[in-house]
């Protein structure tokens, strides 16, 4: 698809300057920029890189002299950033595959499909699953026994959603990513070494071999509108009730949701995030890439954590987290620069001893 | 399928209290259980539940009034956590999916199935594979060429087990769990960066460009009985000998089995763990979700660690261990409660050595 | 594949003694082996176990009296490690996969494939999609629209190649692995809690809900020749320009690569390993497991990281690095010794206070 400059600014709600009939049909780097390229130069700095590249047309900073870099026609957007959201889904080339239902899938006659629905090359969809109007499940896709996803639902090649699993509209997930797999849940038949050292936080002795029985998860997966899942991520069915994530909530790569879980409204869990069994996370959370939690416990509305940090306990709403342990952001800013001399702190207090001795003796 | 509650009072050894030939189909929480659920209500913290939803029968805890909470039968169980081993087991729903050989799913005519195995839509089984009795293939799965799962396997969508692996009986595994990539391993012509660092612990200098030979794994993986695998994780087959996983162990989402690795019987291995090259863990061992180990190295029996520890040296048997690196448990707790006070412990010394400085110079 | 002795010989370079015609078919370990295997026995150590196992041949360590341990033949090598490369290349058993374009699997015709590829039972390769010579791609395997893959390509079972994805000569891809997934990457309409977190590094006050606007992935992804990667990892399109990771590089299972990533020749890059979005990675960097690198960094050549490593900030070329913030891995050792006397030096402090204390009053 190509668009006008007079398109794209409609588009974006963006003021247009100059030649607005230019076609473009892609974005790019300013120095790498081809002519049907739309530069993106939303910073001074990026004034070298047009003179390098061939756009005819650029997004520019508020106020850039564009006539004098070069270019016929000029967009100026209110938030830069904000706007790369309208502009790169104007121009995604998308996946390149056919409508309708591939011949070689397999879709069980019981499964209740919408007549817009397409479903890619040797996907299988079971019995008395139901996908809503506007839906593209792509290539190798599962869809479990019963299971139900919204309306504009897109699954990228090889996602698996398990059966009863339910999910609102607009759900997009990676390749790879599963939905409703059983949790790890066991149990021993007596008291187990980790309930007991859970308890007393202390080794463990004279263990006798113990095995594990499987408590089976009988609960789902229920998920909100507008959430994405990223590449080969994983969210477990609930033990009884269901594992929960709310609308608008973006999970990325490789991040592994417990059984039972719940979790809040327009959260961001970032690539390697893991979460234990039955935490629940409020909304407007955003934890950062490798970031763990333990199982059973809160985390309040709007809580932030840095890249790795290890959460062991609640946190209440609000908080700037960072480390292992969690702690408050400026606090393990500070144990983190501790860090860097904390040998000298040794030093110093042995050479305190010291001379503190002396003194003593000296008296 | 629905059970009478004197059914499922002989299923799991409990005593069965009031109109025990009421049945129930699925179990729920007390304040979501409808009229065909089973309430499970094992401690009185439920009660308030119980009189909110609309069960007719409950598991409740030993000496509960269960007739004044509305109920008209109740079940009390001996060990309530165990109990649900046997009941999720009991009211397991399961996938919905058909018997047989699915027409879609490709099985080389050299491979041995008992005559009782099903294999789902689009399912690849290889030359030389053998699956015992009672096995379900999920859809989407793929069995490499001689590789060997016993009686009672179960597969969930899309795993994939690679050639040559041999699983023993009632193996589980959730969807994309995958036995038998090949390891990591690669070497430099000369020494190497990484060996020369390791023998140093210093930074390297004057490196010359250094390209990596592949080892190729010859060795598979061999896996006992009772073994379990979460949802797209992951176990490296051996480079000369092969990677072993012992009877009884459960392996949760996204863990990674490195190669050569050797994991004994009746371990519990959480959500992101990493196991690196060669490294041998004991019996009974519970490491926690994000728990880290080093290649080459040791764990003894017993041993249980917290979230996020990373172990970068042997643990005897019978530790619980906790942080980066992994110490006592108790040693980490300590730790961590002094970086809390960090801050004033560097104000302490400077105040302090400005003190004994000022009484130094005062005599 | 059985080879002589003196084949062997030949193809490692090395050293041949005995009744070289003897033919071996496989390696072990020195007691597992048996007489048609070639022991591996690079070090004295392994003496013991020759005497246990069966083989008639190994290689052995420089020196040894392999006559007085029973042997008809032996082999020195130069470099022991290195000649593992050579030795299982030889000897690899394979997949047993056949050969030619099986019938089950959905080709579109505009995908040009070079004349003797070979795809497995159920894989998709979509239009536009180029594969070069003496190519394997396993069963269930998708490559995407416009796809390019090198000459001598090979894919285990079920990797995804995305569209628009291009990769160089001789890839090696493990089960699962995703190239091409799209990009972590939201933004929401004002300045968001995360803008304001990084700008002050405090706490979240009143902030309003947020929902998140997603920004679609243009960009691609490229890889250079020679590159291998794991089981399960995932490597991200860029947004605007691609991802891209350079000649030799291996990454291992579970690895997360974000969007716009930049990694440089010959990295090693092990298990668990996370990038996130926009660093810059030079070459012949190896990340132990586990180690996680923030967005927006740059990691200079030859840097080298020990297990579970985050990394927050720039690394300068050729340094050695440990810890969670990534310190100078001497500076690492020196803090862990310093966790455990940490208690000590508390109480160290508190001693030292009350003596001055009373120094200073007894004055």
């Amino acid at each position: 698809m190509s668009y006008s400059i007079e398109e794209v600014a409609r588009a974006l709600g963006a003021r247009a300057f100059g030649a607005t009939g230019i076609t473009v049909d892609g974005v790019a780097e300013p120095a790498d920029a081809g002519p049907g390229d739309l530069a993106l130069a939303m910073k001074p700095d990026y004034a070298d890189g047009l003179a390098q590249g061939r756009a005819r047309a650029a997004v520019v900073w508020d106020g850039a002299d564009w006539q004098a870099m070069g270019l016929e026609a000029a967009l100026v957007v209110p938030r830069p950033r904000y706007v790369m959201s309208g502009l790169t889904r104007l121009l995604d080339p998308g996946q390149g595959w056919g409508g309708g239902i591939h011949p070689s899938a397999v879709v069980d006659p019981g499964a209740e499909l919408a007549p817009d629905v397409s479903v890619g090359p040797l996907a299988v969809i079971c019995a008395g699953a139901r996908i809503g109007a506007g839906s593209v499940i792509g290539p190798q896709c599962f869809v479990g026994t019963d299971a139900v996803l919204g309306e504009g639902t897109f699954l990228r090649e090889g996602v698996r959603i398990g059966a009863r699993v339910r999910i609102g509209a607009r759900f997009i997930a990676q390749p790879g990513a599963v939905v409703g797999g059983d949790g790890f849940s066991y149990v021993t038949p007596e008291t187990s070494a980790v309930e007991q050292g859970r308890a007393t936080l202390g080794d463990i002795e004279g263990t006798d071999a113990q095995s594990w029985a499987r408590i089976h998860s009988l609960g789902g997966v229920t998920i909100g509108d507008d959430v994405e899942l990223g590449t080969n991520c994983t969210i477990d069915r609930g033990t009884i009730r269901d594992t929960h994530v709310g609308d608008g909530t973006k999970i990325d790569n490789l991040v592994m949701i417990g059984h039972n879980v719940i979790i809040g409204r327009d959260c961001l869990l970032c690539g390697l995030v893991g979460i234990a069994g039955s935490t629940r996370i409020g909304n407007n959370v955003v934890l950062a890439g490798k970031t763990g939690v333990s199982d059973n416990i809160f985390i309040g509305d709007n809580v932030i954590t840095g890249g790795g940090t290890i959460v062991l306990s609640n946190i209440p709403a609000g908080r700037m987290m960072l480390g292992y342990p969690a702690m408050r952001m400026e606090t393990t800013v500070e144990v983190f620069k501790g860090f860097r001399r904390l040998k000298r702190l040794f030093d110093d207090v042995a050479g305190l001893k010291k001379t503190v001795t002396d003194l003593s003796q000296k008296r």
